[in-house]
């Protein structure tokens, strides 16, 4: 029943867009009725803040608590108002809160009701705060928790990548830039570069929450209060690590908000670096990985065909992100203090973001679960186009004590007439490398393969697949 | 019924938000069955695509039609399918339609119900058409209405504003650069800059529209198609100048729906230039308009405070008009040909842009029919700090005949004299004058009035009140 | 020598960026003399807007030409600028031309050079206008000549294409949804759907040279003049369609530049696309084309390495238009009228953005030009993958009347057959294709082959190579 | 001379854009050659990477050592790689470095140079490295030199403001919501809030400093190397915290530059916001603040007008840094690994952002230190419009124990009262006030002036004088 009201104002809000027309008054059909119908659009939050049911409900009871400790109100009003509000907040949990539209948000939902319930004890909640802080408390709140939750994803999806690095540590694979063939690497190692930058978008993330980690609350609508209230007591009891030092940058920045969108743009972007891999490597002429039926489409027609879906997008989310980044931006840009109606655009982009990288998270992860790297199709891929160059060049520094630049001369002739004669670089003769540079003996054929040019890589960091078991298992460690 | 099965849909969507929470699984609390989980969210759009639903109706009218016409159905067909659709039709709009997620999308949605009440006939439908084409037609026809009534809404306007400009054509007051009194303008010249940008708004938009009047509708998966179709008759029915060209580019290209949102952040631009000119003409220093209590907001305990929360609003809405052009920008940088889900993403921030530019055009237009110029105020204003120096150089220019580089020399010496003595340059006796200029004369103090100084700016597209009069006729005869 | 000066200045500000390091005081240390070296920065542009001498030399021309014309200057007067202003230009072009920071701009750089040479005449100049008209002015002109040069750049490149389309009408290759192949399409199908995307590309070019046309020449600082000018006359000698119809509109507005900039965009995000599809195409796996060494960069050591550079710069450049676009949206959010210095970041990002645009377009069309489709790969391409399945659904449907749907599935299971016995669809049997549907008679195998596939695809659009072949001729006459 | 070949790169640069002209071919008039010159411009990076001269010697330096130490180089060949390096950096300091374009970039100028100076050795340098990671390394380190710069002006312009805060502690303001007068605040209270936001904006910037502190060297093409080399020692050689402990990401990943990009967008944003204020507080209707024209700009022609420039240009440098950062974030998009030359495009941004901020924060730090805060007309406004009704509501709330939502209806009677009287809530009598509310007694009249205000916000963070000096210690303490 509240449900239903409250898709009902939802439903109202869709169907304008739903049927545009030529419409020949100022207001467009869905202002049919003037002024009224665009204030109410306009202060109307309720459609998208009552996602933050739970934070508003934690800091009221954090403040009642508060206020009855310092005296402000009584030890009975704090009790009737701690009843009242888990009552509302089973109410909104179990879809019987009847959310309205016409008390705007959901500050005032919760407090009305409260007050409809509980009587005058409602009414005194509100002291020693404002909506302006209450609001700003609520953001933080929210953001704060949708840190915590995609970490333990990003920290899963690294799991996934550290278990089955472990397992392709030795799997080689072409390494490439510009999409072309360079080196020789493994698909170990190649995993763990993602874990690298997933870490860092961690990093971000945690770094992102400790700055955040300040209470607003009690700096009212901009200056404070003149009421004894202890804004250490609640920073506390949300498990803040303090209150915020000035009253007025507490209601008037969102700097929080438009760095965790920052962070969420970044993973998005790195997830969509992965996923861009994954739509190439499962074109049938890389062939590298196969993905199940769980992560692609087919057509009905095309039944062998193998969307990846997925992983396109994983990609195309990337987009959205960058948006509501570049949005919030925007409205800052230029923005007087404290608070204005502008900084009421700031939700609908961190809801819209922590949702969509939720999504790519879980896709990315499935797909790092699910694929089967094509391990003979990498290895025959890894062998071709004189990948071992580098290593051939390489033997002639360690071993003839050419300088590197020589070095890289004489490789180039040797793979050049390598190519002539339709040869790999291990398919030349002896004669035909002493041939451009009589000093190279047989040695040189031990660096020719890709397993010994992987192996050779030990350099820290390096594809030596020695290395990468080592670092998944440090990994595997320190992700427990 | 029907929409409560999707309003569940849509609930279930955000609930998964409402509560951020530290999820040690891979999915995310959302995606707690896995894989089957994550498909379904990427492959259901019907949670946004449904508002397509007119459009995609007309589309297969259409393709039914002409199928019919070439002989591919028989008309019995044809005619179950019309009758059909107009059935679904009616059901969608009054709300009985069962939307279904496992179809996945609007044009499943209505081809499945389609085929359940007629049979045959309605798995004959999609001969000679695919999902790519139809889902490109029915965005196309959905960003061509989206900016038939914007363009509506945008003249209704401008009207507003030529109005007001007509009945302010003589109003004085200052006009600014820096933000810093410069010369004397008037209110209805002010305005009809707005109308300017607004005119070339209208021009973007219309020069989009006609750029995307093709119809994509027989290109089909990508190639085309072998039936014998009439792409010229289904353009044509659409109401299309003609079909596209190039199968291929019609189902992979996406400029349309990205020069339509950047048409719309253009035009939200321009309102967030008048809206913050609003901020900052009802702040009370300024004084310059009174917005009555349909577009403020005040509070309990003042009363007499009136925030004008729906031209802040406006202005913060040009953020995630502009993010929705970066996101489809971001999604189709460097995407190869042809159709890739990536693009699914070109949707939901259309339907933003055009729902949030609707809002953004209702309040200005609103505001602006509504704002009261306080002319006194104006004209004070308008008169103070000197502002019909120009006024003097140009006089000493014109009648004494000194070069306009040294006339600015002199006039910025009288107003040094005037600023000293503390009175206007009005103010200044003709000794003063003379004792820094002795060739000025009486004439001088015709032309230091506000009034004057309006009056002389008779340049073609100059602030004179007659200018501004006759340029309000034209526009007012242009906009009808 | 005066190039010399200005370098320096150059070189000046490039060197305090070449050494960040720990400055202790409040400047930054490029800016160690305090405010004067402040304000110099600020206020100086021109380090980039000479750019615009011949923009700016042009405005005064017609300006000076006009003043004489109404008598607001001798005649003599203006043979003296004119011959002033071509002598500057003469300058300028070789070289000779000393640039002064303490001037600021180009336009008093020109003008105070002026005065210099020809005395009194030179600071009667500047009267009926000023910076801010001018300006507009110079921005506009600029613009359109850069819109003229790309229009003529992009003509060019889709005249290759067209010549390659031609050329290519045939040659089969595999049309690409979600990277993986669905249907047979020709090269030059797939060149002109970018033929299509870059006509498009000229269109908004065109839209925007045709609305930006007009001429605010005569808006002087914001509010028109009183001197007898006549806007219509210098209008007309510059080229404009006429003269803008609002003075404050005329020095406040930048909507032009930002539409160009969106333009520059949605053109680089095309050329991302075709440049995406290069990187891949050239991979080995692919092997669709070759790339000269004209396009491509090797490496001393892996000579036979075709790195595909200049695809991928002309991918990477995408990012910086795009950018200039969001930087020039954020400069306008919220501007009050008129003109504020946040305005002169309009011409760094416009400048760029036709460079870079310039390069791109160069680059491409260069690689167009030089790209040797691998004929047989294409082919052998074309045909894997049961590319003709869809063939085989139109076949049942037009041959044995199959409803589309019905057919679709057949066709899967035919599908999954063939994948089953390691065929090619054409490979099945007539009884294994009985088997499934008894009604398929020996007709069938006459759509299974490539040739037949894309031959059939008549529908205007299709990719026929008789459609194909005749649009490129269409095309050939439209471009001329 | 060396420095002059440089410019003449330079100026052939800017010179094709300075000529945009309708161009008839393929290339775009600079692109007459045709691919040479387009691949000379796309591969040359000299014209702005030799801003990391100083990190590509240091790194070079690290390398040389290392290799000796590890034996792979001998003792001499260090030394002499050594003092060339050094001679190097002298020339280079001193402007006679012959730059050029021909070797593509700052590297292998460098490293050119070097062998024609010192011979074979020289040669041996690049053992055991690679271009990819040695630009990795020195984008890292001028990344790390900026945020050095940038912090250490931040920290200056925070102890301006601090400065200025604890002066004016008590100097009463309005502070406003909507640039609506709400509340009494302090001008050091306010100061103070953009203490904290550019503390957050020192606190991203040393995270991210923290972040990318890792050394990428000896990471080498991608895959490491199989030279004995030790990253170790070279990443601890170069302040850093250890090697990057994957060899693909560490050349593939550029999230250390958006992310530093973010950090300046971001502190730019805010201030941004002090510029806007600035631009307010200096309008003469405000007259909150005056500059000094150490800051402002006049015209000739109105000496008394000062226009804020400064502010506007930093407002306005807004816009390019966001620009940037979508410019990174669109070319990181969808990007497989590891090296593509579209990265090379992360340099200009980033240079661009670092020199923009420095100036912003110049002009800001400045303007801060310059503002002559207008105490008597700042306190007039701080008492106008009825800014102490809140004090009265709490008053209520505390002496007559109203709950706080009816505390706030009698208030808004009083309020409304008093506009009717044309009187200030201190000009209304105590019978006046008992009217409305009979409980109200003469203690109220204690809590209606601003000072009384401003006095009682005592709350953590709130406005109270002794609060902001307090704070303001706090601060100068920390800042030292």
């Amino acid at each position: 029943m509240a449900r239903r009201s409250l898709e009902n104002l939802r439903t109202e809000r869709d169907s304008s867009v739903t049927e545009p027309r030529a419409s020949n008054d100022l207001w467009g059909g869905r202002y049919a009725e003037g002024p009224s119908a665009i204030m109410r659009e306009i202060n109307a939050s309720i459609g998208f803040d009552r996602k933050m049911w739970r934070q508003d409900i934690s800091g009221s009871l954090a403040h009642a608590k508060m206020l009855a400790h310092v005296g402000i109100i009584s030890a009975e009003d704090e009790a009737a108002i701690r009843e009242g509000l888990a009552a509302i907040g089973k109410d909104i949990e179990e879809g019987r809160f009847p959310f309205s539209e016409s008390l705007e948000d959901i500050h005032m939902n919760i407090e009305a009701r409260l007050t409809e319930r509980i009587g005058e004890a409602g009414k005194r909640l509100h002291t020693g705060r404002s909506r302006n802080d209450q609001v700003a408390l609520d953001v933080r709140l929210w953001v704060r928790d949708a840190i915590d939750g995609l970490d333990a994803q990003i920290a899963a999806v690294m799991r996934e990548m550290v278990a089955r690095a472990a397992e392709h540590a030795g799997t080689v694979m072409p390494g490439f830039t510009h999409l072309q063939p360079a080196q020789p690497t493994t698909f170990g190692h190649h995993l763990l570069a993602y874990v690298e930058m997933l870490s860092r978008d961690r990093g971000r993330l945690a770094d992102c929450r400790k700055r955040l980690n300040e209470s607003p609350l009690g700096a009212a609508a901009l200056c404070g209060t003149g009421f004894p209230i202890d804004r250490h007591m609640t920073a506390k009891a949300l498990g803040f690590d303090g209150p915020t030092r000035n009253s007025l940058d507490s209601v008037a920045s969102r700097d929080f908000a438009a760095e965790f969108l920052f962070a969420c743009a970044m993973c998005a972007t790195h997830l969509s670096r992965l996923a861009e891999e994954i739509v190439i490597w499962t074109n049938p002429y890389f062939g590298f990985i196969k993905l199940s039926d769980a992560f692609t489409t087919g057509s009905s027609i095309m039944p062998q065909k193998r969307n990846p879906d997925a992983a396109e997008l994983v990609r195309g989310k990337t987009g959205r992100i960058t948006g509501s980044l570049v949005g919030l931006l925007t409205v800052m840009k230029g923005l007087a203090l404290t608070y204005f109606k502008d900084m009421q655009e700031d939700k609908e982009g961190i809801f819209d973001a922590a949702e969509s990288l939720t999504l790519g998270l879980a896709a990315i992860g499935g797909m790092v679960r699910d694929m089967q790297p094509q391990v003979e199709r990498l290895a025959e891929a890894a062998g071709a186009g004189f990948s071992t160059a580098t290593d051939l060049a390489d033997w002639l520094v360690r071993e003839l004590r050419f300088p590197f630049r020589d070095a890289h001369h004489v490789t180039g002739r040797l793979v050049a007439l390598a190519e002539q004669k339709g040869v790999d670089l291990a398919g030349l003769t002896l004669e035909d490398m002493q041939f451009v540079e009589p000093r190279i003996h047989q040695g040189v054929f031990d660096v020719l393969t890709v397993q010994a040019s992987v192996a050779s890589r030990t350099s820290y960091g390096g594809t030596a697949p020695a290395n990468v078991a080592r670092m998944a298992r440090e990994w595997q460690e320190k992700l427990g």
